[in-house]
Protein backbone atom coordinates (compact mmCIF):
# COMPACT_ATOMS: atom_id res chain seq x y z
CA UNK A 1 0.00 0.00 0.00
CA UNK A 2 2.60 2.34 -0.80
CA UNK A 3 2.15 2.89 -3.90
CA UNK A 4 -0.07 5.82 -5.05
CA UNK A 5 -2.95 3.47 -6.61
CA UNK A 6 -6.52 2.94 -5.86
CA UNK A 7 -8.56 0.39 -7.40
CA UNK A 8 -12.21 0.65 -6.60
CA UNK A 9 -15.25 -2.22 -7.53
CA UNK A 10 -17.86 -0.90 -8.51
CA UNK A 11 -20.50 -3.25 -8.06
CA UNK A 12 -23.66 -1.25 -6.93
CA UNK A 13 -25.94 0.16 -9.23
CA UNK A 14 -27.01 2.88 -6.67
CA UNK A 15 -27.16 6.75 -7.17
CA UNK A 16 -25.43 7.23 -4.26
CA UNK A 17 -22.36 4.52 -4.17
CA UNK A 18 -22.03 5.82 -8.00
CA UNK A 19 -21.37 9.36 -6.31
CA UNK A 20 -19.60 7.56 -3.86
CA UNK A 21 -17.35 5.12 -6.29
CA UNK A 22 -16.74 8.52 -8.82
CA UNK A 23 -15.63 11.26 -5.76
CA UNK A 24 -13.22 8.89 -4.55
CA UNK A 25 -11.69 7.86 -8.42
CA UNK A 26 -11.93 11.59 -9.35
CA UNK A 27 -10.59 12.87 -5.96
CA UNK A 28 -7.73 10.47 -6.23
CA UNK A 29 -6.42 10.94 -10.02
CA UNK A 30 -6.59 14.83 -9.14
CA UNK A 31 -3.79 13.48 -6.73
CA UNK A 32 -1.68 11.81 -8.73
CA UNK A 33 -3.09 8.35 -7.83
CA UNK A 34 -3.28 5.82 -10.28
CA UNK A 35 -6.86 4.68 -10.58
CA UNK A 36 -8.94 1.78 -11.33
CA UNK A 37 -12.63 0.88 -11.64
CA UNK A 38 -13.88 -2.26 -12.21
CA UNK A 39 -17.49 -2.26 -13.03
CA UNK A 40 -19.39 -5.43 -12.25
CA UNK A 41 -23.19 -6.91 -11.64
CA UNK A 42 -25.27 -3.49 -10.91
CA UNK A 43 -22.67 -1.17 -11.40
CA UNK A 44 -22.46 -1.69 -15.32
CA UNK A 45 -25.65 0.22 -15.31
CA UNK A 46 -23.55 3.17 -14.44
CA UNK A 47 -21.45 3.06 -17.61
CA UNK A 48 -24.00 1.57 -19.89
CA UNK A 49 -24.04 4.57 -23.07
CA UNK A 50 -27.70 4.25 -23.04
CA UNK A 51 -28.76 6.35 -19.81
CA UNK A 52 -32.41 5.28 -20.16
CA UNK A 53 -34.37 1.95 -20.26
CA UNK A 54 -33.50 0.03 -23.15
CA UNK A 55 -33.84 -3.50 -24.12
CA UNK A 56 -30.13 -4.87 -24.56
CA UNK A 57 -28.03 -8.37 -24.39
CA UNK A 58 -28.77 -11.69 -25.75
CA UNK A 59 -31.74 -13.86 -25.04
CA UNK A 60 -35.58 -12.78 -23.64
CA UNK A 61 -34.10 -12.64 -19.58
CA UNK A 62 -31.12 -10.46 -20.31
CA UNK A 63 -33.05 -7.91 -22.20
CA UNK A 64 -35.50 -7.99 -19.54
CA UNK A 65 -33.16 -7.46 -16.84
CA UNK A 66 -31.43 -4.67 -18.80
CA UNK A 67 -34.67 -2.83 -19.76
CA UNK A 68 -35.27 -3.02 -15.88
CA UNK A 69 -32.80 -1.46 -14.41
CA UNK A 70 -31.92 1.09 -16.72
CA UNK A 71 -28.69 3.38 -16.93
CA UNK A 72 -27.30 6.49 -15.32
CA UNK A 73 -30.89 8.33 -15.32
CA UNK A 74 -32.66 5.39 -13.97
CA UNK A 75 -30.37 4.65 -10.85
CA UNK A 76 -31.77 4.45 -7.70
CA UNK A 77 -30.86 5.85 -4.26
CA UNK A 78 -30.12 2.95 -1.81
CA UNK A 79 -32.55 4.66 0.62
CA UNK A 80 -35.67 6.93 0.42
CA UNK A 81 -35.82 6.37 -2.99
CA UNK A 82 -39.03 7.64 -3.54
CA UNK A 83 -39.59 6.14 -6.75
CA UNK A 84 -36.59 8.16 -8.67
CA UNK A 85 -37.57 11.70 -7.26
CA UNK A 86 -35.01 11.56 -4.70
CA UNK A 87 -31.83 11.13 -6.96
CA UNK A 88 -33.30 14.24 -8.99
CA UNK A 89 -33.54 16.67 -5.88
CA UNK A 90 -30.12 15.14 -4.99
CA UNK A 91 -28.55 16.73 -8.50
CA UNK A 92 -30.47 19.70 -7.59
CA UNK A 93 -28.94 19.94 -4.20
CA UNK A 94 -25.84 19.47 -5.04
CA UNK A 95 -26.27 21.82 -8.16
CA UNK A 96 -27.41 24.57 -6.05
CA UNK A 97 -24.59 24.28 -3.33
CA UNK A 98 -21.51 24.38 -6.29
CA UNK A 99 -20.81 20.28 -5.94
CA UNK A 100 -19.56 18.62 -9.00
CA UNK A 101 -23.29 16.36 -10.12
CA UNK A 102 -22.64 12.75 -11.15
CA UNK A 103 -22.28 13.55 -14.44
CA UNK A 104 -19.38 16.08 -13.56
CA UNK A 105 -17.41 13.42 -11.66
CA UNK A 106 -17.94 11.20 -14.24
CA UNK A 107 -16.36 13.52 -17.01
CA UNK A 108 -13.67 14.70 -14.61
CA UNK A 109 -12.57 10.75 -13.88
CA UNK A 110 -12.24 10.25 -17.36
CA UNK A 111 -10.22 13.29 -18.26
CA UNK A 112 -8.03 12.94 -15.31
CA UNK A 113 -7.42 9.74 -17.03
CA UNK A 114 -9.01 6.90 -14.55
CA UNK A 115 -9.24 3.25 -16.31
CA UNK A 116 -12.19 1.58 -16.08
CA UNK A 117 -12.29 -1.94 -17.01
CA UNK A 118 -16.12 -3.90 -17.79
CA UNK A 119 -16.43 -7.40 -15.71
CA UNK A 120 -16.15 -10.37 -17.99
CA UNK A 121 -18.66 -12.42 -16.19
CA UNK A 122 -21.55 -9.78 -15.92
CA UNK A 123 -21.44 -9.04 -19.94
CA UNK A 124 -21.27 -13.18 -20.36
CA UNK A 125 -24.22 -13.59 -17.91
CA UNK A 126 -26.66 -9.95 -20.07
CA UNK A 127 -25.15 -10.60 -23.20
CA UNK A 128 -24.19 -7.06 -23.61
CA UNK A 129 -21.29 -6.02 -25.76
CA UNK A 130 -18.50 -3.43 -25.48
CA UNK A 131 -20.15 -1.21 -27.63
CA UNK A 132 -22.64 -0.84 -25.32
CA UNK A 133 -20.54 0.68 -22.51
CA UNK A 134 -18.22 3.96 -22.03
CA UNK A 135 -15.04 3.64 -23.54
CA UNK A 136 -13.12 0.63 -20.80
CA UNK A 137 -9.38 -0.55 -20.81
CA UNK A 138 -10.78 -3.89 -21.36
CA UNK A 139 -12.84 -6.81 -20.34
CA UNK A 140 -11.34 -8.80 -17.43
CA UNK A 141 -12.15 -11.16 -14.47
CA UNK A 142 -10.66 -11.07 -11.47
CA UNK A 143 -7.22 -12.77 -11.87
CA UNK A 144 -6.44 -9.75 -14.33
CA UNK A 145 -8.51 -7.26 -11.66
CA UNK A 146 -5.71 -8.76 -8.74
CA UNK A 147 -2.82 -7.73 -10.94
CA UNK A 148 -3.80 -4.54 -11.72
CA UNK A 149 -4.45 -3.46 -8.01
CA UNK A 150 -1.35 -5.49 -6.85
CA UNK A 151 0.71 -3.10 -3.85
CA UNK A 152 -2.52 -0.55 -3.70
CA UNK A 153 -5.43 -0.08 -1.75
CA UNK A 154 -8.64 -1.56 -2.76
CA UNK A 155 -12.17 -0.71 -2.35
CA UNK A 156 -15.32 -2.63 -2.83
CA UNK A 157 -18.64 -0.13 -3.31
CA UNK B 1 -0.30 -2.59 4.19
CA UNK B 2 2.56 -3.05 6.86
CA UNK B 3 1.69 -0.09 9.26
CA UNK B 4 -1.10 -0.78 12.18
CA UNK B 5 -3.31 1.44 10.20
CA UNK B 6 -7.11 0.65 9.43
CA UNK B 7 -9.26 3.42 7.92
CA UNK B 8 -12.65 3.14 7.39
CA UNK B 9 -15.53 5.19 5.24
CA UNK B 10 -18.45 5.14 7.09
CA UNK B 11 -20.55 5.39 4.03
CA UNK B 12 -23.90 3.27 5.42
CA UNK B 13 -26.75 4.76 7.79
CA UNK B 14 -28.04 1.33 8.25
CA UNK B 15 -28.23 -0.16 12.13
CA UNK B 16 -25.95 -3.08 11.15
CA UNK B 17 -23.65 -1.33 9.49
CA UNK B 18 -22.79 0.89 12.33
CA UNK B 19 -22.27 -2.15 14.49
CA UNK B 20 -19.85 -3.22 11.79
CA UNK B 21 -18.06 -0.03 11.47
CA UNK B 22 -17.46 0.41 15.48
CA UNK B 23 -16.91 -3.03 15.95
CA UNK B 24 -14.13 -2.91 13.83
CA UNK B 25 -12.94 0.03 15.04
CA UNK B 26 -12.69 -0.35 18.67
CA UNK B 27 -11.17 -4.12 18.19
CA UNK B 28 -8.67 -2.49 15.93
CA UNK B 29 -7.79 0.41 18.54
CA UNK B 30 -7.63 -2.07 20.92
CA UNK B 31 -5.32 -4.19 19.09
CA UNK B 32 -2.72 -1.12 18.91
CA UNK B 33 -4.22 0.12 15.39
CA UNK B 34 -4.13 3.69 14.86
CA UNK B 35 -7.56 4.11 13.17
CA UNK B 36 -9.57 6.57 11.43
CA UNK B 37 -13.06 6.67 10.75
CA UNK B 38 -14.61 8.95 7.71
CA UNK B 39 -18.21 9.82 8.19
CA UNK B 40 -20.18 10.60 4.88
CA UNK B 41 -23.59 10.45 3.31
CA UNK B 42 -26.21 8.41 5.31
CA UNK B 43 -23.37 7.97 7.41
CA UNK B 44 -23.00 11.06 9.23
CA UNK B 45 -26.45 10.57 10.52
CA UNK B 46 -24.70 7.90 13.22
CA UNK B 47 -22.75 10.54 14.41
CA UNK B 48 -25.49 13.58 14.72
CA UNK B 49 -25.61 15.02 18.35
CA UNK B 50 -29.38 14.59 18.06
CA UNK B 51 -30.45 11.22 18.14
CA UNK B 52 -33.94 11.53 17.16
CA UNK B 53 -35.25 13.22 13.56
CA UNK B 54 -34.75 17.10 13.64
CA UNK B 55 -35.04 19.85 11.18
CA UNK B 56 -31.05 20.42 10.66
CA UNK B 57 -29.53 22.11 7.76
CA UNK B 58 -29.57 25.10 5.36
CA UNK B 59 -32.71 25.49 2.58
CA UNK B 60 -36.26 23.26 2.67
CA UNK B 61 -34.68 20.27 0.97
CA UNK B 62 -31.45 19.62 3.59
CA UNK B 63 -34.22 20.23 6.49
CA UNK B 64 -36.59 17.77 5.01
CA UNK B 65 -33.75 14.76 4.45
CA UNK B 66 -31.94 15.21 8.15
CA UNK B 67 -35.85 15.36 9.53
CA UNK B 68 -36.43 12.19 7.48
CA UNK B 69 -33.51 10.42 8.26
CA UNK B 70 -33.12 11.37 11.94
CA UNK B 71 -29.76 10.13 13.79
CA UNK B 72 -28.46 7.79 15.85
CA UNK B 73 -31.64 6.18 17.26
CA UNK B 74 -33.46 6.04 14.02
CA UNK B 75 -30.79 4.01 11.86
CA UNK B 76 -32.93 1.21 10.10
CA UNK B 77 -31.46 -2.41 9.93
CA UNK B 78 -30.64 -3.24 6.20
CA UNK B 79 -32.78 -6.23 5.70
CA UNK B 80 -35.65 -7.04 7.68
CA UNK B 81 -36.14 -3.44 9.44
CA UNK B 82 -40.15 -3.76 10.47
CA UNK B 83 -40.20 -0.02 10.63
CA UNK B 84 -37.33 0.18 13.48
CA UNK B 85 -38.37 -2.80 15.66
CA UNK B 86 -35.18 -4.97 14.83
CA UNK B 87 -32.98 -2.58 15.67
CA UNK B 88 -34.48 -2.37 18.77
CA UNK B 89 -34.73 -6.04 19.75
CA UNK B 90 -31.01 -6.79 18.37
CA UNK B 91 -30.23 -4.36 21.14
CA UNK B 92 -31.82 -5.92 23.26
CA UNK B 93 -30.51 -9.24 22.20
CA UNK B 94 -27.02 -8.05 22.25
CA UNK B 95 -27.70 -6.86 26.28
CA UNK B 96 -29.01 -10.00 26.99
CA UNK B 97 -26.05 -11.82 25.49
CA UNK B 98 -23.40 -9.16 27.15
CA UNK B 99 -22.32 -8.26 23.83
CA UNK B 100 -21.60 -4.45 23.67
CA UNK B 101 -24.47 -1.98 22.31
CA UNK B 102 -23.69 0.45 19.28
CA UNK B 103 -23.76 2.94 21.79
CA UNK B 104 -21.38 1.48 23.99
CA UNK B 105 -19.23 0.85 20.67
CA UNK B 106 -19.55 4.22 20.18
CA UNK B 107 -18.44 5.23 23.48
CA UNK B 108 -15.05 2.62 23.31
CA UNK B 109 -13.69 4.06 19.88
CA UNK B 110 -13.97 7.59 21.51
CA UNK B 111 -12.66 6.22 24.65
CA UNK B 112 -9.50 4.18 22.56
CA UNK B 113 -8.70 7.51 20.52
CA UNK B 114 -10.75 6.53 17.32
CA UNK B 115 -9.94 9.84 14.89
CA UNK B 116 -13.27 10.85 13.40
CA UNK B 117 -13.36 12.94 10.19
CA UNK B 118 -16.77 14.46 8.71
CA UNK B 119 -17.39 14.44 5.06
CA UNK B 120 -17.02 18.29 3.40
CA UNK B 121 -19.14 17.38 0.94
CA UNK B 122 -21.70 15.73 2.71
CA UNK B 123 -21.77 18.98 5.12
CA UNK B 124 -21.72 21.34 1.96
CA UNK B 125 -25.08 19.57 0.55
CA UNK B 126 -26.95 19.13 3.68
CA UNK B 127 -26.18 22.73 5.17
CA UNK B 128 -24.90 21.14 8.75
CA UNK B 129 -22.25 22.23 10.66
CA UNK B 130 -19.53 20.85 12.58
CA UNK B 131 -21.32 21.55 15.45
CA UNK B 132 -24.40 19.17 14.89
CA UNK B 133 -22.16 16.32 15.07
CA UNK B 134 -19.60 14.53 17.63
CA UNK B 135 -16.71 16.04 18.17
CA UNK B 136 -14.02 15.23 15.13
CA UNK B 137 -10.55 15.50 14.22
CA UNK B 138 -11.86 18.02 11.39
CA UNK B 139 -14.03 17.87 8.13
CA UNK B 140 -12.15 16.78 4.86
CA UNK B 141 -12.25 15.80 1.39
CA UNK B 142 -10.90 12.65 -0.40
CA UNK B 143 -6.93 14.37 -1.15
CA UNK B 144 -7.21 14.57 2.83
CA UNK B 145 -8.24 11.02 3.17
CA UNK B 146 -5.48 9.52 0.92
CA UNK B 147 -3.24 10.70 2.80
CA UNK B 148 -4.19 10.33 6.33
CA UNK B 149 -5.21 6.41 4.91
CA UNK B 150 -1.96 6.31 3.40
CA UNK B 151 0.30 2.65 4.15
CA UNK B 152 -2.79 1.04 5.65
CA UNK B 153 -5.92 -0.98 5.08
CA UNK B 154 -8.99 0.96 3.85
CA UNK B 155 -12.64 -0.94 4.36
CA UNK B 156 -15.74 0.96 2.65
CA UNK B 157 -19.36 0.05 4.84
CA UNK C 1 -0.22 -4.94 0.14
CA UNK C 2 2.54 -6.67 -1.29
CA UNK C 3 1.89 -10.59 -0.60
CA UNK C 4 -0.51 -12.26 -2.10
CA UNK C 5 -2.77 -12.64 0.17
CA UNK C 6 -6.95 -10.97 0.14
CA UNK C 7 -9.42 -11.09 3.26
CA UNK C 8 -12.93 -10.40 2.97
CA UNK C 9 -15.29 -9.90 5.40
CA UNK C 10 -18.45 -11.31 4.01
CA UNK C 11 -21.47 -8.88 5.97
CA UNK C 12 -24.07 -9.15 3.49
CA UNK C 13 -26.24 -12.31 3.08
CA UNK C 14 -27.63 -10.96 -0.50
CA UNK C 15 -27.14 -13.23 -3.15
CA UNK C 16 -25.47 -11.09 -5.58
CA UNK C 17 -23.14 -10.34 -2.86
CA UNK C 18 -21.99 -13.23 -2.15
CA UNK C 19 -21.70 -14.07 -5.62
CA UNK C 20 -19.39 -11.51 -5.70
CA UNK C 21 -17.95 -13.03 -2.67
CA UNK C 22 -16.83 -16.53 -3.94
CA UNK C 23 -16.05 -15.39 -7.02
CA UNK C 24 -13.70 -13.33 -5.62
CA UNK C 25 -12.24 -15.92 -3.49
CA UNK C 26 -12.35 -18.74 -5.68
CA UNK C 27 -10.72 -16.83 -8.69
CA UNK C 28 -7.80 -15.38 -6.05
CA UNK C 29 -7.22 -18.64 -4.84
CA UNK C 30 -6.85 -19.93 -8.54
CA UNK C 31 -4.25 -17.42 -8.99
CA UNK C 32 -2.41 -18.53 -6.24
CA UNK C 33 -3.62 -15.91 -3.66
CA UNK C 34 -4.01 -16.95 0.19
CA UNK C 35 -7.58 -16.43 0.60
CA UNK C 36 -9.74 -15.67 4.10
CA UNK C 37 -13.31 -15.23 4.05
CA UNK C 38 -14.51 -13.51 7.30
CA UNK C 39 -18.81 -14.89 7.64
CA UNK C 40 -20.02 -12.65 10.02
CA UNK C 41 -23.97 -10.89 10.52
CA UNK C 42 -26.32 -11.57 7.51
CA UNK C 43 -23.51 -13.28 5.90
CA UNK C 44 -23.41 -16.24 7.99
CA UNK C 45 -26.30 -17.25 6.46
CA UNK C 46 -24.35 -18.03 3.20
CA UNK C 47 -22.42 -21.01 5.22
CA UNK C 48 -25.35 -22.44 7.22
CA UNK C 49 -25.94 -26.24 6.85
CA UNK C 50 -29.69 -25.91 6.61
CA UNK C 51 -29.91 -24.07 3.32
CA UNK C 52 -33.79 -23.69 4.10
CA UNK C 53 -35.61 -21.84 6.73
CA UNK C 54 -35.02 -23.86 10.03
CA UNK C 55 -35.69 -22.51 13.65
CA UNK C 56 -32.15 -22.72 15.17
CA UNK C 57 -30.21 -20.94 17.68
CA UNK C 58 -30.78 -20.48 22.35
CA UNK C 59 -33.94 -18.27 22.54
CA UNK C 60 -37.29 -17.44 20.51
CA UNK C 61 -35.68 -14.25 19.42
CA UNK C 62 -32.62 -16.23 18.23
CA UNK C 63 -34.93 -18.94 16.52
CA UNK C 64 -37.26 -16.12 15.00
CA UNK C 65 -34.48 -14.61 12.71
CA UNK C 66 -32.73 -17.46 12.04
CA UNK C 67 -35.94 -18.93 10.69
CA UNK C 68 -36.76 -15.87 9.11
CA UNK C 69 -33.81 -15.07 6.96
CA UNK C 70 -33.31 -18.86 6.03
CA UNK C 71 -29.62 -20.23 4.59
CA UNK C 72 -28.40 -20.31 1.07
CA UNK C 73 -31.31 -21.08 -1.02
CA UNK C 74 -32.86 -18.59 0.62
CA UNK C 75 -30.68 -15.34 0.24
CA UNK C 76 -32.61 -12.30 -1.81
CA UNK C 77 -31.08 -10.26 -4.34
CA UNK C 78 -30.47 -7.08 -3.17
CA UNK C 79 -32.69 -4.89 -5.83
CA UNK C 80 -35.50 -6.47 -8.16
CA UNK C 81 -35.95 -9.43 -5.85
CA UNK C 82 -39.47 -10.11 -6.91
CA UNK C 83 -39.86 -12.13 -3.69
CA UNK C 84 -37.15 -14.82 -4.46
CA UNK C 85 -37.89 -15.45 -8.05
CA UNK C 86 -34.43 -13.62 -9.43
CA UNK C 87 -31.77 -15.38 -7.82
CA UNK C 88 -33.44 -18.55 -9.40
CA UNK C 89 -33.77 -16.65 -12.67
CA UNK C 90 -29.51 -15.44 -12.30
CA UNK C 91 -28.90 -19.51 -11.04
CA UNK C 92 -30.64 -20.04 -14.34
CA UNK C 93 -29.02 -17.34 -16.82
CA UNK C 94 -25.81 -18.57 -15.06
CA UNK C 95 -26.19 -22.32 -15.81
CA UNK C 96 -27.68 -21.12 -19.66
CA UNK C 97 -24.10 -19.29 -20.09
CA UNK C 98 -21.74 -21.72 -18.91
CA UNK C 99 -20.66 -19.25 -16.02
CA UNK C 100 -20.33 -21.24 -12.39
CA UNK C 101 -23.51 -20.80 -9.95
CA UNK C 102 -23.33 -19.82 -6.22
CA UNK C 103 -23.03 -23.35 -5.36
CA UNK C 104 -20.10 -24.09 -7.53
CA UNK C 105 -18.03 -20.98 -6.49
CA UNK C 106 -18.50 -22.61 -2.96
CA UNK C 107 -17.36 -25.78 -4.20
CA UNK C 108 -14.48 -24.23 -5.71
CA UNK C 109 -13.67 -21.82 -2.72
CA UNK C 110 -13.41 -25.09 -0.44
CA UNK C 111 -11.49 -27.41 -2.97
CA UNK C 112 -8.61 -24.34 -3.48
CA UNK C 113 -8.31 -24.25 0.36
CA UNK C 114 -9.96 -21.08 0.81
CA UNK C 115 -9.88 -20.41 4.42
CA UNK C 116 -13.53 -20.10 6.17
CA UNK C 117 -14.02 -18.08 9.45
CA UNK C 118 -16.95 -17.53 11.65
CA UNK C 119 -18.03 -14.46 13.54
CA UNK C 120 -17.89 -14.81 17.02
CA UNK C 121 -20.43 -12.23 18.22
CA UNK C 122 -22.51 -13.32 15.49
CA UNK C 123 -22.72 -16.35 17.09
CA UNK C 124 -23.19 -15.35 20.50
CA UNK C 125 -26.44 -12.75 19.29
CA UNK C 126 -27.75 -15.84 17.02
CA UNK C 127 -27.14 -18.31 19.45
CA UNK C 128 -25.89 -20.76 16.82
CA UNK C 129 -23.03 -23.37 16.98
CA UNK C 130 -19.54 -24.07 15.11
CA UNK C 131 -21.76 -27.41 14.12
CA UNK C 132 -24.36 -25.50 12.17
CA UNK C 133 -21.80 -24.36 9.66
CA UNK C 134 -20.07 -25.21 6.80
CA UNK C 135 -16.64 -26.53 8.10
CA UNK C 136 -14.48 -22.97 9.12
CA UNK C 137 -10.97 -22.93 10.67
CA UNK C 138 -12.47 -21.28 13.79
CA UNK C 139 -14.50 -18.85 15.55
CA UNK C 140 -12.83 -15.32 15.50
CA UNK C 141 -13.36 -11.83 16.64
CA UNK C 142 -11.48 -8.57 15.01
CA UNK C 143 -8.53 -8.85 16.59
CA UNK C 144 -7.91 -12.16 15.13
CA UNK C 145 -9.14 -11.07 12.16
CA UNK C 146 -6.36 -7.83 11.62
CA UNK C 147 -3.83 -10.31 12.79
CA UNK C 148 -4.93 -13.14 9.46
CA UNK C 149 -5.31 -10.26 7.04
CA UNK C 150 -1.95 -8.35 8.04
CA UNK C 151 -0.38 -7.59 5.03
CA UNK C 152 -3.01 -7.94 2.48
CA UNK C 153 -5.58 -6.38 0.82
CA UNK C 154 -9.39 -6.32 3.04
CA UNK C 155 -12.48 -6.12 0.76
CA UNK C 156 -15.96 -5.99 3.25
CA UNK C 157 -18.99 -7.05 1.20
Amino acid sequence: MNEKKLSLICFSGDFDKAVATFTLASGAAASGYQVNVFFTFWGYNVIKKASGHRFQGTGFLAKFFNFLMGGLNNLPLSRLNFCGISPKLMTYMMKKNNVATLNELIAASVALGVNFYACEMSMVILGTKLDDFLPTKGVIGVPKFLEISKGGQVIFI
